[in-house]
């Protein structure tokens, strides 16, 4: 499990939670109808940007964003060096038994298994990469989108109560708490976008990135096993997808 | 039919509207030259952007965000498995009866069947496709501008307020009344950008991505049965355009 | 002759104008040196940007957003296929003595009666159309110069304003007017920018883009014609350059 | 020389100062403490982000954009026609005694009377085009870097003036002119950025820009002689470098 | 060393600090809460966006803006040329004894020496480049995450303490002290990000972009070595890579 997001979370949001309470009334900074503006209003124009499934399921996808943790890529290599090894000595076949942890890294094994030609595994594997990425896409976008609607949403707030304000100053003593309401929504804006949407859209995307980058390992793996290249090159040629720091003593 | 676009739509309204009508006299927010000079400066400014055709198609293009719906890739990939299995069992030409409800998988298949290149094939979809994004992104680019504009139009009716308001202040009472108006034209304008033009924009944007995906998907189709691939082996390659969770048992 | 461009222009202006009579003294809103101020400014700063001639050239460029129209590709595709059908029946010389209305198709054509390689026909048009991007892109680039230092310069006008009536407030009935007048070079800014420079800029992109596809679809038939391709199948081909509501019963 | 970038600054600065100057009092726009904020914090932000040897060298680059003026693509065409047709006539090797005046060309010419592979050739000219450009980019990085550092050190000039004032407003007639000379930081910034670095960058920019087609017209122009082009057909591809107006008669 | 990123940091933030020392009050400058929830909260959103570890390591990789100089092109030049020399000369085992300072070429060269393919020693070498550029662009990505989320915060922590000024209005004596703290949060995020982060972030990208182009150079090298080219050959392509007034005499 990934807690780098759920401490971070917790960390801005409850900073400036503090920062409310430090400050006296909290019931100032609640206001209901301010809410409703803001978080509805945002929710309105993402609906507008995309379908309704892709907009419910981004919210199980921001799961992924706390729960998931990538594969580390060194236990990706272990594993790939040992299949090619056993492929190189005892056949392709051979790995038709094996337990393979990784999900997409079986779908290749299984496919070479199968003796499909190595230009349409290739194909299939990229296709289905480049197709993750455009999903995932989707779900960084429905994040992105609600980070730039939140604060548009939070000056249309703003204005709205300004106008209201301004068009009835006959209490001088009653501009100042009414311009403060009108400030909420900007407020309200400010937080759901900088502490909550767009944190979650970069990892997100974070995440994707990794994922495609573990992916382009395993198909360079695949490629290596079908050319029944040497267990040693491939590792060497792998672990090119590690930090220098993580490559143990290259040989 | 996709009704979030329209459910979307409704709630953004409705909710910046409620807020108005929460907050009492709505009058305050309806000034007819403040409409004119928002709504009438981005159309003259969009309409110097594009041509007119394209500006007022751009219109009927905005219906496709509310009614239009992609055909979902599974149903296609249904189809495109059964066409290439029958045109391995029985030829090519036994495709010819076939009723397809995909149009532009029914183009490719009549090119196969009339005998055509499949490099001529292949061309003439991929530039099918090409040129249907580029029609696209004028669709998208119009409402972008109109997201542009208004704004910009609505500060520039402010800037107009502010400027006379400045120039006779002789009555303080007047100030904020005048000053409310002149922030009309920016709500107006943030309105218009934020819950109607831009995410209209981004739903064309989605559906023309949607709708590059199921061509592709077809493409893919076309070329298989030309190369008269297993329907198996299509099958297995045309599902990588689902993502996992829809794409059954993976045999 | 495209109207929208002056249409818009018309409107867009027309409109900001009206609301500034409408409101009364129009006087308010003209300041000769916040006028120079942005517009000197203004020029001063795109001149940095680009040689003199360029520069100079920009307006004459200016002029095509007003009065050009690319040529209607069906009409195009129609004398394509004419010509097609021609070469084929009899041989390319037949080509020698036709009129042909588009300046870049009949270049073309003189290449392929002239004897020359189709690599280097192809290498020669695509130079054509690549180098002319590249020119229009300077074209658009200016306007986009100006629709960028204007605003900038109208904020510096407001800012220098600023100064002075803030350095000298002995009078409180001075301050409204003062500042009104700061506020006017903000307003020409905007005005420059976004109901002229911006729109043109975008016009000469869309006018490109609509020019480079027009010069596709011509250097498609070049080929076609060397290749010798069917008519009808060229047709079919130069057809995709067309909106599905455009191209006529599809045989 | 190239004037345009010399009478752009004057005209601009010029202007600015002029208006400065009418409104009255000069002095009250000259503050040494906001210059040395706004033109040191640029500065010292600039020096982090590159290495002091290209940070110096930026300001011999910024001399390019006063005084270097790209060679005319016509008088290049010329010169290059002249030689292929030489070397067609006379071989090579008769290209060894010539002057030319282009250095770009004078080096690839050479490459080729020492009887270099054209591959090799090709090569080592387009590195020299792709890493030409890398240096460029850091020119105009610098300057881009100026103008986005200089509005934000005037900003944070602003604020610290802000703080300042707020935090001791016992005299209201002092408000004023500190809130003046709060805002000059601001001003020095937006001067800076918008009249003098990011016109700066757009220049070299476009310099660049100039010099790559140059050099991209004498990589044709090598590549014809090397392949033994008709001086004609040459001459006719080359012309694809020159806008329509000075292409000449077109045979 | 490179003392540039030092000096900067150092001339900017000095520059600052003076500018409030100048003014007097230093201590209306420093409060707690207002730094607490600016780098408590952009820490908070940073967290969100990368993986914990990714996070720490920024800080070291933001050492080796400080600290890390790539290698002079001209003196890996000189060794390359020394080294394709010897191997020419002698054959490609002379390589092995060897001191290489560089280790991306000494990696290179072993490759050879061990008689690996020339297409996989290019691949490896490639692949090598292109992970250290995403790797890198992680570290970049952080410092701009922290740029981007400082003035948001800034901005947040603003909105808080104008609600709660705005909320009790009833010392007109204490608004000007409260909107002066109010204030400190945004200026601690724009000194943050403008003189901090966004300046470490361009630092590191602009060495991420000199150690890409010293590998470019060196994967050229071991093609040439492998090609056996000769020194000469080799030494001219090379040069290519420096800017002209460092290449000497080019014969």
């Amino acid at each position: 499990m990934d807690l780098a997001t759920l401490v971070g979370l917790v960390a801005a949001i409850g900073i400036i939670v503090g920062a409310i309470v430090v400050g006296g009334d909290v019931g100032l900074f609640i206001n209901v109808p301010s809410i409703l503006i803001v978080v509805g209003g945002t929710f309105g124009a993402t609906l507008m940007m995309f379908p309704l499934g892709n907009f419910l399921g981004a919210f199980s996808v921001a799961l992924k964003a706390f729960l998931h943790k990538a594969e580390a890529p060194d236990e990706l290599i272990d594993e790939a060096v040992e299949l090619a090894g056993l492929a190189r000595k005892s056949g392709l076949l051979a790995l038709e038994g094996q337990t393979i942890s990784n999900e997409f890294l079986n779908k290749g094994i299984r496919l070479c298994v199968d003796g499909h030609d190595p230009e349409y595994v290739s194909r299939m594997l990229s296709n289905d990469i480049n197709l993750a990425i455009e999903r995932h896409e989707t779900g960084v976008g429905i994040f992105k989108a609600i980070g730039a609607s939140a604060p548009a949403m939070g000056m249309i707030g703003t204005l709205i109560g300004l106008v209201q304000m301004l068009s009835s100053m006959d209490d001088p003593k009653s501009i100042g708490p009414a311009m403060a309401v009108a400030l909420l929504t900007t407020l309200y804006g400010a937080v759901i976008a900088n502490a909550i949407a767009l944190p979650i859209a970069d990892k997100l995307a974070f995440r994707s990135a990794e994922e495609r980058v573990n992916k382009s390992l395993i198909l360079e793996t695949i490629r290596g096993i079908q050319d029944g290249l040497n267990p040693k090159v491939l590792s060497a040629l792998l672990k090119t997808y590690l930090p220098k720091s993580k490559r143990g003593e290259e040989e």
